[in-house]
């Protein structure tokens, strides 16, 4: 952000403006009226950064303004991306607010720790975010693959139909009452090491792109879902920018060889 | 509540239903889709009992229904009270959610206690509840010293005007995700002796009405802050009924033997 914004929102914020803190990502939110209760909701809570993905009515858009009462300067600073993948490019950990999808390997976040964890990020410098789905659907599979961790909240089985807003509004809640806690013991720093989202969603669309070459989605119906279970091991792995680049060499050098590749299976098994 | 309403709520709600818990108090609420708003929020997180002093808009309120979205039933079984003293009368364990009041002797509890203080209470069957004011302009003191314990949320201290419904969210969410915890080291079990808050009310008008009477109460502006800071040390010490009885003796043979108590003073001092 430029030091215009930083004035512009100084006058509404605490000092933790100065620290990295986590991006609110709302992937095609629906109603104006939510993106702005949720701006109130984070700047309640000391978190400015909001990105927002296609949003459906377009931007800006008065309802937002709206329902953000005195915490318009969110809206004003807002960034707006075409797709997930761009919107988390720049981050290094990215969280997925959802229910557990049992059909993901995407491990499950407590929200008994996951304050704790992004703060000790942000000591760090380690730039993280969080996805919100649209009000109806939530997310795809397709933006939850791109998180490293699924946080879900204890909500009642038997009505989980949470508002938008009222999401974010806890999340901002849990990421301001972990301030000063101490990091989980699992912590890992390595994770500062680690490599940007766009160089991960280049390194799959590469391999993606020579599987597709290859004739491996097969069938059709199936291939989001082969996509998303080839995507979510190497999320996980927090692969720093050296194995990312590693990998694409790995990929590129079996794209070429292909043809060389088969006919030495061919002979020896 | 009735058969009839627990086999509606059985729906929509999981066991702890059956429990005890902690009734969600909107006092002088001004907007009914505030009203819906947490309802949907406090069954998200399994909360059912919903009380209201005097909404403003009337009650039933459309704006309300329309917002509860599948939490209607709570809307539907709410009670509403005329006073705040009426809405707390069965309650033994009250909060308040506000800032603190350095002007009011009530303590403050963290929301991270709060949840498994309640859930404390709850496994003993001791009813409490929690004051929400209205949307502008709060609780008032006289709300206030009501409570026995002042909930304050770690808001940013530059940009504190939360959303009613948003307060009502984090407090059901506070509820839902401190189950199954330890209660708190301090926790005092003997409060399920205590008075309950309508024999503690009545002991207050009993006792103010006769310093009333007293011309005690003097200037007349100040007669309000005067009976809290009366009524807070009470609140305060959570008296047993028999407390309560003897308080009332005391008060009732302090006045009838106002002329005599006088005269010994006079002579004797």
């Amino acid at each position: 952000m430029g030091g215009d914004i930083k004035d512009q929102l100084g006058r509404v914020v605490d000092h933790s403006l100065d620290a990295v803190m986590p991006a609110v990502i709302l992937v095609n939110p629906q109603l104006g009226q939510n993106i702005g209760a949720a701006c109130r909701a984070m700047l309640n809570f000391g978190l400015t950064e909001l990105r927002l993905v296609k949003p459906r009515d377009g931007w800006p858009n008065p309802d937002a303004n709206a329902m953000a009462a005195g915490a318009v300067a969110l809206i004003e600073t807002a960034k707006v991306f075409e797709t997930t993948a761009e919107a988390v490019a720049d981050l290094k950990y990215v969280l997925a607010a959802t229910a557990r999808r049992r059909e993901l390997e995407v491990p499950v976040i407590g929200t008994g720790e996951v304050g704790a964890q992004l703060h000790a990020f942000a000591r760090d410098d380690v730039p993280t975010g969080i996805l919100f789905g649209p009000e109806k659907a939530g997310l795809t599979n397709e933006d939850v693959v791109l998180a490293d961790a699924i946080l879900t909240y204890p909500i009642n089985p038997a009505f989980q139909s949470l508002n938008l807003a009222q999401a974010v509004n806890i999340f901002a809640y849990i990421w301001k009452s972990a301030e000063g806690t101490a990091p989980p013991q699992y912590f890992q720093k390595e994770i500062s090491e680690a490599a940007s989202r766009e160089d991960l969603v280049r390194m799959f669309e590469h391999l993606e792109a020579e599987l597709d070459a290859a004739g491996y989605f097969y069938p059709e119906a199936k291939t989001d879902l082969m996509k998303q279970n080839i995507r979510a091991p190497f999320v996980r792995a927090k692969m720093t920018e050296q194995e990312v680049r590693t990998m694409r060499g790995i990929i590129k050098a079996i794209a070429k060889g292909r043809g060389k590749a088969r006919a030495i299976k061919d002979k020896e098994l």
